[in-house]
């Protein structure tokens, strides 16, 4: 039996414009990585944060205690868990800081307590994490965490979890620009209720951005890439979001849009070059606004989350 | 060149429960003949209607009018068209009976046209037919009509028409009671404006449902068939529509729901066996009720309008 594991789960970008909500994406870098060790005095123990001073080792605070308060009260064992978090992506980046840890305390878990459990539930219960971190128990982030790939979260009840096909040439962009947006306050400025009109043509491009991953037609996915919804709304908050889809524009990309609730801003494009192009017309855009920032550029993640010891 | 020709436009199951307004399926029967002659006049005549009574020869208030008014005006050309339609489709059926007639008009004058115009351009003109009908120039049944399988909406500014993949044991039946629903009636009791959550649920689906066709995913196909915006308002307007889905469930459908805005009702199943037997259970309610219906088995038609000359 396992007593220590150590594992890696990946960033994402959820949303991608038209699928609020549903869709996710993994990406290589940044990521998390999360050490948990069994004990037997039955307490759940965050030994240690790296990388991050903000986050809180409380357990009643943190993800990776409603992970495992979650799993040890589905599972009745009397073990403990020692956990040490190491914070590759930052908290409220809206490329999926908590799902990543969710889901890598959800999956080093079940590796501790014999595999007992499926990737699905392990989404669900590293959706506990996300319930903590957001005020929400949405999936769009750790589905792709914990998958890999690009998943679709069809429904929640049941949870239903799709993957779609992987284009083979599909590369990803994200800026992370240094400010901080709670999802939470994010969520609130949208309308409640939308035009039934405007839901119609959301769900076209939703229809046309799968289409488009299962035919790996790469102008398709970029035509779909339209958010009637939380777009207008949101991308006001982000400095620059205009230049900076601007310059992805420029640098060739399939498309653009805010990485789950921001301030992160991803691009998707065809080809590695393509998306370096893409890189450099975006960090340009940041360096001459002077504000702090971070650049990924990367395939889609296939793996999720794994082991690494 | 050709002086005459007559083409064939398959019936067409649109909405596909969550796909309202976007996605739309041929199906083999029933289907109308649009014969039209070209004439020197200058002038558009409906001259005979064959299989109904009620739809009128007026070029104003026919959709073959409008179709041809529209491809005038387009292509600036001197001809007249003399046009003799057979209605296999029945008004107000829900299963494209207008947009077959319109789909039929424009690949018919296209033909005696030299075929000038693209597949999606001849959407665009049958679109008029549809504007003619039901007050709103929709592409859900026009598109499928005319491309065959199943397609997308994906955009109507610009039109963008994607055709899905068709999983080849794909099997629908339809039940057509024969109580008319005007669709400009049924888009009146629907909401304005919907829950972003229900919205975001409606659009979970129709990834499902679109990963379901490229997948040949019968059950994620079945398990995507929910609708959650038109389905609760327009049921209630369908004699028996509980007890249609009941016998479809009972038959073995992958699920079933209302074709367009009604009163048709349509299941989806996997293989000609299954779809007999379910076109046999939903039957026997009609046959129960006491109202007269019409009931086809069909797999999904490939090949959309076509020459039969």
């Amino acid at each position: 039996m396992n007593r220590r594991v150590r594992v890696k789960a990946p960033a994402t970008v959820s949303n991608l414009n038209c699928g609020f909500d549903v869709i996710g994406m993994a990406i290589n870098e940044p990521y998390d990585i999360v050490d948990i060790e069994l004990t037997d005095n039955g307490l759940i123990e965050i030994a240690g944060i790296r990388g991050c001073q903000s986050i809180s080792r409380d357990i009643d605070k943190n993800v990776a205690g409603a992970v495992l308060k979650a799993i040890i009260s589905a599972t009745g064992v009397k073990c403990g868990f020692r956990v040490i978090i190491e914070k590759g992506i930052l908290p409220g980046s809206g490329i999926g800081s908590s799902a990543a840890s969710s889901a890598a305390t959800a999956f080093a878990a079940n590796i501790l307590l014999d595999n007992r459990f499926t990737l699905a539930e392990l989404v669900a219960f590293a959706m506990e994490g996300e319930r903590l971190a957001s005020g929400s128990a949405h999936a769009d982030n750790v589905a792709p965490a914990i998958y890999g790939g690009i998943t679709l979260v069809r429904s929640y009840e049941p949870l239903d979890i799709i993957r779609l096909n992987i284009p083979p040439d599909l590369w990803s962009v994200v800026i992370h620009p240094r400010a901080e947006i709670k999802t939470s306050e994010a969520r609130k400025i949208l309308d409640k209720e939308i035009p039934l009109s405007t839901a119609v043509r959301q769900w076209g491009n939703v229809g046309g951005l799968v289409a488009g991953f299962f035919s790996s037609d790469y102008d398709l996915i970029g035509r779909s890439l339209v958010d009637y919804v939380a777009e207008p709304k949101r991308s006001a908050l982000i400095p620059g979001f205009d230049m900076l889809r601007k310059a992805a524009n420029e640098g060739g990309a399939l498309g653009s849009g805010i990485s789950g609730s921001g301030p992160s801003v991803f691009a998707l494009c065809r080809g590695e070059d393509t998306a370096g192009e893409v890189l450099v017309k975006m960090s340009e855009v940041m360096n001459s606004s002077g504000i702090r920032f971070s650049g990924y550029s990367s395939p889609v993640n296939h793996e999720g989350t794994v082991r690494c010891n």
